[in-house]
């Protein structure tokens, strides 16, 4: 842990490896492109999945466990759905292992052979569809709103670590709807719990909006997505909910029997956010010293370090473990690092690297003066503080840290974000870095000219407006759309 | 929902889908061998979740995820290991498809073959190992306490939902120290913990004791188990913790440097329960009319159905709406079927199959006596409750039931387990069924000879006794253990 992160100026992929690595958030797995979610990575994992699964549940959406496997056959059904999915997948094509004829090692029964070879979810929507099918006979079966925490398979061949994985975990909602609008509703209903999550939860300051057709998921409609800027001015897609029409439906054949006996073809939704959420936390708050956590998902929200020597030991500990219980008992995630095998200082590095947001010293004078030194993560500000105010004063610290991590990255997004007069212009700030906001003609030719050219591409297209006054940034023509480009992880 | 269960009687394989399928739990998956978890069957997965992660937590350990993919060669690395799971594996050998020549389907790339076959878990302590290689250096670095939840594949032949199918859920422990004692202490902490879930919040009595050699865990010096009795009186092994002494360590060359300097092997823990566990729920407390939940572990607690005509129905269900608030604020998970498409009697089938402890039935009269009816799942009495006492009764009543659903669980277990006095009445046993406690003289080929001609197996060695004063019940020589013998799932 005295090892130091690469400046982000100097080599930034290299900077998000290191803190990845130093604060044990992960490590990559034996086979290649694959990832060990270590505890403390896998604790930000879990309260974001409560943060995500309480407000699930609470718009009346149930969890359920479909299966790894598909059959082949399935990935074909759905037309786009083929083009987007059926690539990189893990295919299993055999059920057996044997031990060699040396008893030494195994190799793979050629007996066991499948009829039709498998394949491990890339995503759910074929074999949920096809459950769908049994579970739907009438309008009394809907709507269905089911949403399942799972691991993804995706053969992904330039791989980085939360990012870009072989295997992800993720969470995928699937609904089932009588009709258009409410399924439409039901997908801004999800858009909206992403981007309240992101940006109050996580301090992600995201912005919503569509997908073009050349960015959105195979399958769908439309996709819409929340996106953010990371902190080498890049674009990262945080979480895409999908309106699916009858696509799926009309593949797997599922109709009901609406009120007036008529068969129709269910509408769809289906939506998802991932363990790449970690990698936007990391990138978005990230400095030189390591992660620095939002206290709303940080596993260990303060931490006590003691400093003593050998005749203040005793008074100094004791006194650490009664801060720690009056500040467990205020409801904060408090750890008291008592080791004896560490120094202090590296103390303060371990705990800086890993991110969390306020480091409580407490050493024989502060004993004396009922006071302890507190250490803020985000600002590395430094002040003392009495143990009379002490829980009060470091609840609103903490919420003063997520708030000014959150205003620190918007204020970034804000400062990074340009709006190019021209293509010249427009260029410059790709190759820059940061976000354009510009008019599009809905042209797609122009669209994946610019991404050759640039290796942009349009992050969203801006809701709720029809780029009226504007031009196209690449054709000049009239603009049908505002859109944010930017290149993207 | 109007249809009934088959009688147990009658065919307790055909009740046991049955229940699973009325009430809900789960379906087969579209792959042979695979399962879909319903939204109500996930749901008391998640409360079974609850339980022991909290207990998981609360001593010490801390959640991690590692790959679902193996190589095939870590399985050959620990040489018991290669014999229990180097079997029915799923085993991925290509990485991509491709769209056919005709367009209409996808087929296997040839092009995307492995090098190196890969394996999908079927447990994962060679994984697990292969990477606490690499963070375990010193002492300093133990205990490691780590556990997953997971999914897990073992290409079983013949399945049967929640108790063997190709795919399930689990959690997984892995644990790493530093001296042989603190692995065994922590062994049986984890017995303990899976007891204590088992007993108090599942309403499962259960014994617990040790596996013989031919029951052990692949690559485990010793097994521990907790063992339950099912409704036809056969076992079920609902947990177990297996004791790995330094069989992992010395396959994955994984040492550490003592306080001394000198490197020694690391001891090893793992353990494990399953989605398994639902099926011992289901058929230890189930009956004729579906499934009977306990409390502790019931999505629903209490069910309110309000009766009505047309002229009180607004007075009712606004009665069962101020009911419904009153309970959930008691902290009972209760839910009002307020619907107008099915009929009372429909709902009360319903619940009864799904398993509801409590129905509360409400109507106009019940409204004007300020009372309710109350109907008790597992005795099917029913009790006029004046409204002015109803949360506090419920709440006396719901602990009622979670005790009265383990009493009867019990007492059924004791009546049916035996102290036979010779192979004789042992074989009349187990063809009648039921647990059969004897003396075993420790000889494996007696063992071997009492499974191939009565189909029971040692279901555990009790602990903490040498069967002094008992003879073994196939040899007839003095014997080295009391054990439990049964048939089982």
């Amino acid at each position: 842990m005295s090892k130091s992160v690469t400046p982000r100026s100097k080599d930034y992929a290299k900077w998000y490896t290191d803190v990845i690595k130093l604060a044990q958030l992960a490590d990559h797995g034996p086979v290649k492109g694959s990832m060990v979610i270590r505890p403390y990575g896998y604790a930000i994992w879990e309260a974001i999945q409560a943060a995500y699964d309480k407000r699930f549940k609470e718009t009346g959406h149930e969890n359920a466990y479909f299966p790894l496997f598909i059959p082949k056959s399935f990935l074909s059904k759905e037309a786009e759905h083929v083009k987007g999915f059926a690539k990189e997948c893990a295919v299993v094509t055999h059920s057996r292992l044997k031990v060699s004829a040396d008893g030494k090692s195994v190799v793979v029964d050629p007996d066991s052979k499948l009829e039709e070879e498998i394949i491990v979810r890339p995503t759910s929507e074929t074999v949920i569809w096809s459950m769908y099918k049994q579970w739907i006979q009438s309008y009394r079966d809907l709507p269905i709103l089911i949403n399942q925490w799972a691991n993804i398979v995706r053969w992904e061949m330039r791989t980085r670590l939360f990012l870009r994985t072989s295997e992800f975990l993720w969470q995928e909602g699937h609904t089932a709807h009588a009709t258009s609008a409410e399924a439409v509703e039901e997908t801004l209903k999800i858009l909206d719990i992403y981007r309240e999550v992101a940006e109050e939860v996580l301090g992600l300051p995201v912005i919503t909006g569509l997908k073009s057709e050349a960015e959105k998921f195979a399958g769908a409609e439309a996709t819409y997505c929340i996106e953010a800027m990371m902190g080498d001015k890049r674009a990262l897609q945080a979480g895409t909910a999908h309106y699916l029409g009858q696509n799926f439906a009309k593949a797997f054949d599922v109709t009901f029997r609406d009120k007036d006996n008529k068969q129709t073809y269910v509408y769809a939704t289906s939506w998802g956010v991932s363990t790449r959420l970690i990698g936007a936390i990391i990138m978005t708050h990230g400095d030189d010293q390591g992660l620095r956590l939002p206290p709303n998902i940080a596993p260990i929200q303060a931490v006590i370090v003691p400093i003593f020597r050998d005749d203040t030991k005793d008074t100094v500990l004791a006194a650490a473990k009664q801060l720690y219980i009056q500040i467990a008992d205020a409801g904060v995630r408090v750890k008291l690092d008592d080791r004896d095998t560490v120094s202090p200082g590296f103390k303060f590095n371990e705990w800086e690297m890993k991110g969390v947001p306020v480091r409580i010293e407490i050493g024989p004078r502060d004993v004396e003066q009922s006071s302890v030194m507190v250490a803020r993560r985000d600002t590395s500000e430094k002040n003392q503080i009495g143990l009379d105010v002490l829980p009060d004063s470091l609840l609103k610290l903490l919420d003063e840290i997520q708030h000014n991590l959150y205003s620190q990255a918007k204020d970034f997004r804000i400062a990074n974000t340009h709006e190019p007069q021209n293509y010249n212009e427009f260029k410059e700030i790709m190759k820059n870095g940061g976000f354009a906001r510009c008019g599009w003609d809905g042209d797609p030719a122009g669209e994946e000219r610019i991404k050759q050219e640039t290796k942009a591409t349009i992050r969203v297209i801006e809701q709720d407006q029809d780029g009226s006054g504007m031009t196209c940034i690449y054709s000049g023509k009239p603009a049908k759309h505002i859109v944010i480009y930017s290149r993207a992880y």
